[in-house]
């Protein structure tokens, strides 16, 4: 019988992958479960961008441009143009999710066996796109204590060798929800002028920066044209994750050339979800503003009230929906199944991502989970509730 | 300024690609072109299939389960079952496009560096896939003189070494047509049971087998069950290129299992298209005995009418809708670019693909080129007159 590859045995697995099974027992068993673990917004899809694949009229569902429908791109620009990046259409390539926008531009600037510098925790599946591209993860690791601030450079540079292709952030990030600043940006700037290296940013949750702040695009960094690659996506701005519509922007042409030679490979990115996606442009700022002032009313409920409870111990997220929360558990891991396994208050429990999977290094992040607060607040309340009577139980 | 990868530079464009320029040009100048060059037909959609879509009544547009909705895995197997496949819904992963089928199929089996033995001309995008995934394919030629069937089993021996992984063929095949036999998939079986190989077959174009032909699936071969993996995608069966909708298929649980990690990284296939094409399994069989008859009235008119012309050379296609044409030029390129850019015949032209992207080893194809035949029959027809008036004009 032939075996997999060794490729196939080192893909990780989604970290909450291993509780799905529990959950399913959990469900079957009657019990209610607030899931906390994943980052599927409950905030509705803006209804003319569902009106729109309504409303198409096609006789044939065709292969569209392997870059995107040229209208798509173009309203792209736009859309981006009015952020202040200077933008043409020919920088832009639409992709199947950020995902597969991630897997383009690891694959146009690494070859096997190269290295991509990330501050970690760092969302898990950047190990999963980097061991299928070969490429090697180097974690610098962000500590909660610090409220995941971006380390100095000096640690940096300390990680950096002849393999070294880029550094990969997620502005605003997830799992820490940490909005990197002016002051940081600048500094990620120097350091990969300075090593000749590119500058990833995933920055799908652009929108969501909070108390006031700014998001910093890397698109809007001088003099980091020809070394930026922004990764976008639809899915949590638009609250359109099953789209799966994204894209791979950057003024350096060569990076584009190599890009779009992985978009003809595939073909097209799906034609239904890029005309709701080009719909969803229109989508009007008081959209944003509910959406945004829901969230940090999540937020704040969510971190004050994790706060309260003894031994917890949480950084205050500036942006995107999630936070990393420090259990007083040793392992997050078994603590998270036996949420689903073995507790219930009141007939419900709660599901969370075990943060171990969000990290590179062995050993880190075995008492911290994710908390995605992709629930309106009550439940939230309700959850936190849960973890606090689960948390005394565990330990008792 | 940092550079690109060498897998960057590799990965080869689409063999049509550098035409595009050509056309849009000739165009401009209000040449109509019968574009032969591409596998998109022009086949209506079933309209059951857009009516899905268009009647969803979603308020969020969520992700699905990565392996796919299990509602539409679970119609897909009774689908294969009718077809004597004895599948279960966890032998099955929905995949973004055939595409991503064969990209989570050879990162499951193969590591960097490892062999994949193709029968060419081969659908030009497996060296795509085989470059992103940092595998090397073997080619093995068949010829238009033996009208591409496959070569004796002692042409693989050779080729198979301690780092050959599997052999990918195409079933019926794209750009030849060709249409294996029983006695062929026995041999291959024999094959990859000797060596313990992974034998991974893309069985796109299943339906499109004429003459009475039956098309033998991989899934269908006593004692492959460890061995086989199937590739397969809506998007020719129904006319659907633009869900991009495929699936990988194996009852090797460990292939499953490597492949669902794949998976589980991009996260989810496109939600809209997958409703499209749950519906398209309920096609009615008239749907494709129509457009079955039509391809085979396309295919005989074309093959005909391409023998007439002097000097031209053309295999029988069994299936699918391309079949491969060798010409009186000495260099198909070139000879595609010329009548884009310099010929016309009473304001019309036509776009044909060049074939030596549809090969492996350098300086095959080098005369020959594919036509799709997804054109009705009089524009068919009108596209090989031109065709006979441009190798006239160029080898005056």
């Amino acid at each position: 019988m032939p075996h997999i590859s060794e490729k196939g045995r080192q893909m990780p697995s989604s970290p909450v992958r291993k509780l799905v099974p529990y959950a399913e027992a959990a469900k079957d068993r009657g019990i209610n479960i607030y899931q906390l673990n994943i980052g599927q917004p409950d905030i509705k899809t803006p209804t003319h961008a569902l009106e729109a694949v309504k409303n198409t009229t096609m006789d044939v569902l065709e292969y569209s441009h392997s870059a995107g429908n040229q209208s798509y791109r173009e309203k792209l620009i736009m859309h981006y143009n009015k952020i202040d990046m200077d933008l043409s259409i020919d920088d832009i390539i639409v992709s199947t999710g950020g995902s597969e926008a991630l897997m383009f531009a690891m694959g146009s600037i690494c070859d096997y066996g190269d290295e991509v510098i990330i501050p970690e925790p760092f969302y898990a599946n950047y190990n999963g796109f980097a061991t299928a591209s070969g490429v090697t993860v180097k974690p610098i690791t962000t500590t909660i204590e610090n409220n995941f601030a971006l380390p100095p450079v000096s640690e940096f540079e300390k990680l950096i060798t002849d393999k070294t292709k880029a550094i990969l952030i997620c502005n605003p990030g997830n799992p820490t929800g940490y909005l990197y600043t002016q002051e940081e940006m600048d500094q990620l700037t120097a350091l990969v002028i300075k090593h000749d290296l590119f500058l990833v940013a995933d920055e799908v949750y652009r929108e969501f920066a909070y108390d006031g702040r700014e998001h910093f695009s890397v698109m809007n960094q001088a003099g980091l044209e020809q070394h930026a690659i922004m990764i976008d996506s639809v899915s949590k701005r638009y609250s359109m994750c099953g789209a799966r519509i994204g894209c791979v922007v950057s003024k350096n042409k060569e990076v584009i050339a190599a890009a779009m030679k992985f978009a003809q490979a595939r073909l097209s990115p799906p034609t239904f979800a890029q005309i709701a996606a080009e719909a969803a442009l229109d989508t009007p700022q008081e959209y944003f503003d509910e959406v945004i002032e829901e969230y940090i009313a999540r937020r704040d409920l969510l971190i004050s009230s994790l706060k309260s409870i003894e031994g917890v111990k949480v950084a205050n997220p500036g942006g995107a929906f999630y936070c990393v929360a420090e259990l007083p558990v040793e392992n997050s891991d078994d603590f998270a199944q036996w949420l689903l396994e073995s507790f219930e208050y009141e007939g419900e429990t709660i599901m969370v991502a075990p943060a171990a999977g969000f990290y590179s290094s062995p050993g880190m992040g075995n008492n911290q989970i994710r908390i995605a607060y992709v629930l309106e607040k009550e439940s939230l309340k309700r959850a936190v509730v849960i973890l606090e009577k689960a948390l005394k139980a565990y330990n008792a």
